[in-house]
């Protein structure tokens, strides 16, 4: 009646083998693969890579539950370029050209002369009052919808003038893998910026994989009109409604949010009160500002740029012992088309 | 070399067996369970469980995908009750009683005065002005933490004149069942409401599943201020920022959100504004209104209600076909607590 045992020893060892197998398989896959590979190892990466287990990890001390995972994340400068000039504005730029026809005036008259000849020292000299006409003339009056067509057809066909590429293209690596990196250990990703609102919801779900609803921006005020018989429409009026830098970070990030961030990241004198906002919070917290030192792959500007000046903030994260990237020695890419 | 042979053919057959009763235990286990108990069958019911599968299965012409399943509700009247008064006014006067011992002023001042006395004929002749007057007094001047705290020990103490219970108990059962339907198809549920957002976030996420980034709401202006070396807060000051009401709601849906819901629950002419936005959509969408009719278990009230009227909003939902909940019919019980 036992003339199969001795099969059974076989089959068993059969099984134990590929259980082995697939036992090292598993252990060979869970090796811990390098989740931010564009980060040099050094003092920087580690703070994030510290940081992230500690407070994801369950009996941590540190713990933060996943539903208080908010990390926040300026926008220019920080996750994507924001040089010679803010995209934004050569968007409005590009936008004045485009109206130009329409508005034959604006050849002979100021702001609008020295954006069609692409006059940028006139442009700088016309100043802050100037800026807001462009932004009027360009950005409002127009439904929400019109707005976030036009800006994505720009998005898609302008070209940044030093890479010739489409600008959404100039994001940078270290950063996608950041934010990845965030979201695989439960984060939400928001981004608070400076920047339009409504021109950014666009395109952020593509490019950062971050969905409209968590973009928090500058905003002009709507209004809900009605322009047919059951066909409502938002129109921008000329009215700024929120402006999100500085002190307006912490404020929108309240607003918007409605909770305190564990984890903040921004590159300029802007993005300063949202990281004390971040600061300020009972538990870990961390702290990062991107520094642009690297001016053969991007560029190189901190106290004395008139865009994304970093100055105040730097001081106070050198004081704070918060993170600081050195793009040139933190970062092994910085575009993704970087080789 | 075969004498092991018979008894193969049992083992495949216990194996067949087992792997048979898996099967059947699986399909028991998914044989459809009525996701929404607490509503009686009829046409609002089934206009629900209709849309709900037409959009969200894949190859249907209405397909949505999954990042686009945005939902919103309002919540006075929508989600939980809003009689006698809506409950953050009731919240406000309560404040004033626990603030009465530091004002004595109060006791002699309107609107302060009918406030304390439980004046309610005095409050309404003050109409407006003297609500504001109340709101300025109990929901300004404080950082938004204590604001917060506040709020959540009001929720946590104070009972409801009628039902003597937390106002937190007086949610609906069958608008719970919709919100964890809803989020069981993909959709990102939000709150749309006039109430104060920062008097619904401490407790939305326990009480309906919402987290605080996702509660959309009435506003005052915040300032950041550096109340010592490195505490910054947030100061509620007394300039209304945002009115989350009427026109407010799609405007505010486009400012926090970024997308056009495809599903919206209202109650009032005051939700009318977010139905329609929501109906101008392309492609399906689903507006409801919940019809308070039912003055045994909850209250009877619309067109000539100064709480939550229902008059226009009435009138476009039947001339456009939109759902119409009427409450006595078609809940089977209103309040988790019924029997």
């Amino acid at each position: 009646m036992h003339p199969a045992r001795p099969r059974f020893p076989r089959v068993v060892k059969a099984i134990a083998l590929a259980a082995s197998l697939c036992w090292l398989g598993g252990a060979y896959a869970q090796a811990p693969a390098d989740p931010l590979p564009s980060w040099n190892d050094g003092a920087v990466k580690k703070s994030i890579t510290d940081f992230v287990p500690r407070v994801t990890t369950e009996g941590s001390a540190d713990f933060v539950p996943p539903d208080q995972r908010i990390a926040t994340f300026d926008n220019d400068g920080t996750l994507w370029a924001e040089q010679p000039m803010y995209f934004q504005i050569i968007f409005a730029i590009d936008r004045v050209k485009a109206l130009a026809a329409k508005n034959p005036a604006w050849k002979k008259k100021q702001p609008f002369k020295a954006a069609l000849t692409d006059d940028r020292k006139a442009l700088a000299a016309l100043g802050e009052p100037g800026f807001l006409q462009i932004m009027a003339a360009t950005h409002t009056g127009l439904t929400t919808e019109e707005f976030a067509g036009i800006a994505a057809d720009w998005l898609a066909t302008a070209r940044h003038p030093r890479f010739n590429r489409p600008y959404t293209d100039l994001v940078y690596q270290p950063m996608l893998e950041l934010l990845a990196y965030m979201r695989a250990n439960g984060f939400k990703t928001f981004i608070v910026s400076g920047g339009g609102i409504e021109f950014m919801r666009p395109w952020t779900e593509k490019t950062y994989g971050i969905p409209p609803e968590q973009v928090v921006g500058s905003s002009a005020v709507t209004r809900y009109q009605m322009r047919a018989r059951d066909r409502p429409v938002l129109l921008r009026e000329r009215k700024v409604e929120f402006v999100d830098d500085k002190d307006g970070k912490p404020e929108g990030i309240n607003r918007f949010i409605g909770r305190r961030p564990v984890f903040a990241f921004g590159n300029s004198d802007g993005d300063k009160e949202m990281l004390e906002w971040t600061a300020a919070g009972s538990g870990a917290r961390f702290m990062g500002l991107v520094h642009h030192t690297d001016a053969v792959r991007e560029w190189a500007y901190d106290r004395n740029s008139p865009v994304g000046r970093l100055d105040k903030a730097w001081d106070e994260a050198v004081r704070r012992g918060w993170t600081v990237v050195d793009m040139k020695r933190d970062w092994k890419k910085v575009f993704p088309f970087d080789p």
